[in-house]
């Protein structure tokens, strides 16, 4: 049966590529796309889901705008991973987006498509920073217990990219992070130590050309510029594309290892501010509800992307 | 003109005290009650609302309930000051309520009500912790422009209750706090410096009796329980009651002065957390939207409240 | 009898006058001044320190050099209020120091004059950042015990000047504050609150300029440049001249009134970091070892400033 | 030529064995020792540092007592790995000690040595606590640039045992760390990555009791008893014995493979006080002064341990 999920994103080069993947694979049932601001403003970040899902068609699926800002700290963006558009791009034209948002905020839609379905059938997805989700559970604290799991691209346990020990999306609004973690729901941390292995290298690039297809090359055209900023800005040789990740779990978890981990959000550190604090000290206790991801199969990860390219191109 | 204002409470016995004074007086015109967990649970001090509510005969003003629990912080409630109800009361028995809970979220209230509503007519008063309205702020920011101002019974620039230096409505949320203080909304702290001064004295408390209805002994039976609760917990001869201060305040400014000062809230100290930081080393620069209110007219104040619970007994 | 003291201080406009207090006055017996980085670096305030004992004459009190840095924080001078050189003065040229640095570091001689001494007899009076003592009781904390109490210009419990809530000397280096306020030995606060009220008005500097002396002549030039400063960065009209009031207390309790109030110090905070944190909410417990100054008797203490220089003067 | 150390140690069964090993090798001159507050009371590792130099026959190195406690925050031991005692030991019978202390203080006697050395010639090894080291370099800032490096065990880049992320030296005194980290000397950090490697297994145990000496007896003692404490509060089936690792660092640089990285200390997080922060983003910058032990030659280290044990039996 598919996994039913709600995809809480702001593309985005890699929020862009989870999309497509959620779209294209039988595998995943995309209740809704929630918006958020991180990767560049709200705005942005919406308008480029718009056009992500006219690429793929995605005319079915409801789309809401949510939070403009974090929940305490000041608007930051990753304009040097993403440019000023959010998803900038090199080679490719995109259309005006075709697809609009619905009316309503994400985070009703969040809280009433949790309530409105049975219990522990609806999974959500963040891959930007947390603040919709936070809210959601602030807002109505039934959910928590009537979501299926939570399963987010963001943090990192040996890793950081936004400081020496945080990762963007939970360093931009850790109180919002510090919330969702600290609901007793099921949460799976799709973090750098995972998404670092998800390196879009010339092969998977080459074999996605070779499809041909107006989405094949769209991908490529994202990979061509999200690899130039991220060779500028983190030495990267191939960009890790990060968000598909969260997905790929969800349609088969033998792509991604997980160990089970009690993990917490560092929000008061002069240093440390936005770490996921994973502790490793001993064996997880019985009722731990957090896992992290731990290793990719990186031919299964990216033979699923390919797959979804190929089924959303038709 | 009547203020239209939506009162955020927590009764608590002082929030009681704020509803017979908006319910009262012609100046106020009560839009809505909105309910947020502080003195003691959601649940209950919503069924207090309630309870105050048919007391007063107020069956035409919609009553929403809020948030549960702070932001990030765990639930802390006052039940040294309120007791295990959250208005314990001495020598007067409550009538099970009538008055019913609109259905809807207190935020959502919020936000319908003044995004519906005539920018700058619409003043919130929260006299509880600042959950509801930091939601409110977050989910749909163009409310604080529209808001005529925030006029909140909380924290004090030099007194505190629940730390050295923090009043328990700031310090249970501080990043609600954070976030209430921080919008470029007019926000008037009505803190502990001013509702020390508002203590209902024997004489207070005679002149209530004294009026011989039905509410005015609720009223006393309130006074009681308070005075002896703030004798045990706090050391204080008569009860400080705080909440209608802000709502005298919106009645007749005469009632409270106030000085114009950039206020914040401390979120990180060991000892601090929850501090309403007034910095009064200069005058406030022209664009300072905080002030802070520092003088109460003991004998104003008090003719307002008698004034309210004579018409609310009516 | 008179009272020993060691004198740690920065100066310093308002320290050499505490220099000044303390030589001229038959209660203060100085057995030995020590410098700290602070006002300015230590090398200036150790330069200034010299110029101050010769100008008063003060061969005999041994000087030793202290700390050049606080704790944990960088360095920080109070430049716009004391000057370039700490000491900027006007019409009055200072003469090349005379007296010479004692060999040894000034923790040492505090430690060895209290572990040297009579438990009880030996005072502490630190009028800049707390760096030198709080050092010397981590390197013995013996002499916690046998310091008669410490008597410290710095902090405030209602009023700031380096922060909305911080005072500068506590601000600078507050784990050192911080160390020093725990420790379980008689310490009193002479802060803001008190030295504010210990204005250098026209009439005080007509009185001391009146005396005609060359010590006279120097106190006026120093009162002149803290005038201009304390005007173009605070906005004050007369300069507050700070830490003679800590010698003053010593010389006559009667000149500066105290209240038992525990105090701590805010090391965390993002707006508190500095704060000495009073707690006036219920009277201070029996074994509360620290007090606060509240207020000055301006004409007692003037009083004893300008006897005091008329004594250094012959 | 043999490197000279001065050795700053809170014994500690893992100090006793880096005590032999520095008295045993004859690439290492050790200049004093000096002990630290740390696994157990100043009074205890004190006690405990004398008995080990009498087994080992050490009566020619001066011995120094330290600090008592960490420079802010309260006093906190390891007795659950380390024992009442703070060298609890199984099976073999430690005499009276006959080596004495000598007169004076270890922060002196550091300073001392350092500043009445050549420059570039002593090496600090702090195996406790940072708070001598942080005390000298605050008291004498010039032993920073005269010091050959510092060579310390504790902290981890990715490995904590007193919290998620941290290790009990640093987290016990995180503000003497930062100092220690902070100042711009060779600093090499000897962390829980590497002495997890430094297990004291069956064979190494094995080869040390078939030397049939009364230190190598002893040496067995120590692991007996440390295996029991390791596996009852940490799980481990062999102990990690951390302290000697970086003494063999120094003695052969072979044993512990290292990286340049820039270290910082967190002094204020909730989850990562005392967590030694490591940037591995990017290639550490030229100027960079810190670097981080990675891998241990298991068999190398266990060499020159047993080797010295052979050598302090003679």
């Amino acid at each position: 049966m598919a996994r039913k999920i709600i995809l809480d994103c702001d593309p985005g080069h890699d929020d862009a590529v989870a999309i497509l993947l959620a779209a294209g694979n039988p595998g995943i049932e995309l209740l809704g796309i929630t918006t958020i601001g991180g990767n560049q403003t709200l705005e942005k970040v919406t308008y480029n889901a718009r056009q992500v899902c006219t690429v793929a068609g995605l005319t079915d699926v409801p789309m809401y705008a949510g939070c403009t800002r974090p929940l305490v700290r000041p608007v930051e963006v990753a304009e040097d991973i993403h440019g000023d558009t959010g998803m900038e791009i090199h080679g490719y034209e995109l259309p005006e987006p075709t697809v609009e948002l619905a009316e309503g905020h994400a985070v009703d839609f969040i809280i009433d498509t949790v309530m409105n379905s049975e219990p522990g059938t609806v999974t959500l997805v963040p891959t930007g920073p947390l603040t919709n989700i936070a809210l959601a559970a602030r807002k109505e604290p039934r959910i928590v217990e009537r979501v299926a799991e939570v399963v987010l691209m963001g943090g990192g346990y040996h890793v950081g990219n936004w400081s020496a020990v945080a990762e963007f999306n939970i360093k931009v609004d850790p109180e919002a992070a510090h919330i969702v973690f600290n609901e007793p729901w099921p949460l799976t941390m799709v973090g750098l130590d995972l998404t670092h292995q998800a390196l879009a290298t010339d092969e998977v690039e080459a074999e996605i050309k070779a499809l041909g297809t107006d989405v094949a090359d769209f991908v490529v055209g994202l990979f061509d510029a999200f690899r130039k900023n991220y060779q500028d800005a983190q030495g990267f040789e191939h960009p890790p594309v990060h968000d598909p990740c969260a997905v790929a779990y969800l349609i088969d978890p033998s792509v991604v290892s997980v160990v089970k981990v009690p993990l917490d959000v560092e929000i008061d550190g002069r240093l440390t501010t936005g770490m996921t604090v994973a502790d490793f000290r001993a064996p997880a206790p019985e009722d731990c509800t957090t896992q992290a991801a731990v290793d990719l199969d990186h031919e299964k990860f990216w033979g699923l992307v390919v797959d979804a390219i190929k089924a959303v191109s038709k």
